[in-house]
């Protein structure tokens, strides 16, 4: 299943895409792509649905961010080894954990706002994955039965504030708008491989991230465990999983983001984003 | 005011402490000490209340987290200078920013879980800033209009996990229960400077921590106005201001909790935790 929340930003509802890709409305049956929506039972009670007798949505309407009442956003840094070279630095050890805020979290196709005082706004297109049971200490081994599913994430980044402002990468990820997320939450279940993906990324049209979930150091089943051996995994918890080589940081000269400018990405089977950049209004 | 969240885990329910330390239910008046509640309106209308006239709780009920929805966990490192100079590291030009997992909260007298493999837990005495209204870009001058109160927080660490597995902290400070917040979140109006506040923290009945929020490097209006440069602060958030000096690190041999410890902690006028130590039996 491919799962939306759509409406005005705090407001979305649940929905689904049917097989035309038309969303239909599922608020009559669940209140969010949330808690326990996201368990096995859960989903196998929405796949066993009739969409066709459940209202169509206009597909002009907006997408909010693909799963609701995330309480984590937890993110991997330099997670392929390419991308790790283009910032100088070496491949980690273990997998390098950080936390965006998750109120940078936003619908795929909202506006990115560049902050006040930023020179060095950069994108990262990330394979997100949605965890649907919660996890501790769980195995590689049965680390997928705790995921719910897989999403599109453009884990937008203030290079200087996450480099240049002292210490920990958070105030460099956190801002408003930072953590694009969805078109679609895809199931488990229609993702046959999440480590072969194609995964790619656009700014105003030219191509600047054209990766595969194939060479990432540490893939999902590894990072699902690891995490659960430091904090308990939730539904509806996010792990980004780390961005392929191609970000403005890495460009020589490095290039950044500027108010107007278009990102487009995607991930195979995932769905794509696409983002105007405004500086904030407030 | 001294607002608490009272009951079992998951489910705590709202109460306000009487003149006589009597905890006085809230549920038949608001849903949570959370959101708009935490509004200077929320808090005015509880404060308007007969307080007599509202159900008595009886004394031994577990208390849970004093602030609940929180959205965001965010923690301030090496704040106090002393501090700094027993973690062997510069005094930061601007603050250190992380963040806490938010399911690492817990009750302020609820077990503390030593997590698998956990070699160096370790304790710091905090103060606690409870956000009652959103804060983006405000001023210092205006910052405390956006802080609901303040509360005692002990930002238990793994230092192993937090400075030997790979670059960030997260994973040092997001273990479950290494977060435990409360007992009361005192609303601003009774705290008359929060930057005059003694604190202190016994093990096993031996005083380790023994200072006061004098010595901040950066205190609550830098904090509120700083972070809200990076990131909209929402009303629950929490932000854990930094420890003085006299964790377990500092100490020459350097001393960690293990099974059947006891953490005593508190703050000037914010109240007391008391948490003993056992293997995670998860």
């Amino acid at each position: 299943m491919k799962l939306v929340r759509y409406g005005a930003k705090g407001s979305e509802k649940p929905g689904v895409l049917d097989a035309e890709g038309t969303i239909r409305d599922l608020s009559g049956l669940v209140g969010d792509i949330a808690g326990v929506t996201l368990s096995d039972e859960g989903l196998a009670r929405l796949r066993g649905l009739d969409l066709s007798k459940l209202p169509a949505v206009d597909a002009s309407v907006r997408l909010g961010a693909c799963v609701g009442g995330t309480g984590k956003f937890v993110c991997i840094g330099l997670n392929y080894a390419d991308h790790a070279a283009e910032s100088n630095l070496p491949v980690p050890s273990e997998p390098v954990v950080f936390m965006k805020a998750t109120s940078a979290i936003c619908g795929p196709n909202d506006e990115v706002l560049i902050p006040r005082g930023s020179q060095k706004t950069d994108w990262e297109v990330e394979l997100g994955i949605v965890i649907g049971k919660r996890a501790k200490y769980v195995s590689e081994e049965n680390a997928l039965d705790h995921v719910a599913g897989y999403c599109t994430i453009n884990d937008v980044s203030e290079r200087a504030f996450q480099a240049e402002r002292q210490g920990q990468w958070t105030k460099g990820k956190s801002c408003d708008t930072f953590g694009p997320t969805g078109p679609w939450l895809v199931t488990r279940d229609e993702v046959a491989d999440p480590q072969a993906l194609k995964m790619w990324l656009k700014v105003n049209g030219d191509t600047r991230q054209n990766g595969s979930t194939a060479t990432m150091v540490y893939g999902v089943k590894h990072l699902v465990s690891y995490l659960s051996e430091f904090m308990s995994l939730e539904p509806g918890d996010i792990i980004s999983t780390g961005t392929p080589p191609g970000v403005g940081m890495g460009m020589k000269p490095p290039v950044y983001l500027k108010p107007g400018d278009v990102m487009e990405l995607g991930i195979e089977g995932l769905g794509e984003q696409r983002q105007t950049c405004i500086a904030d209004p407030e």
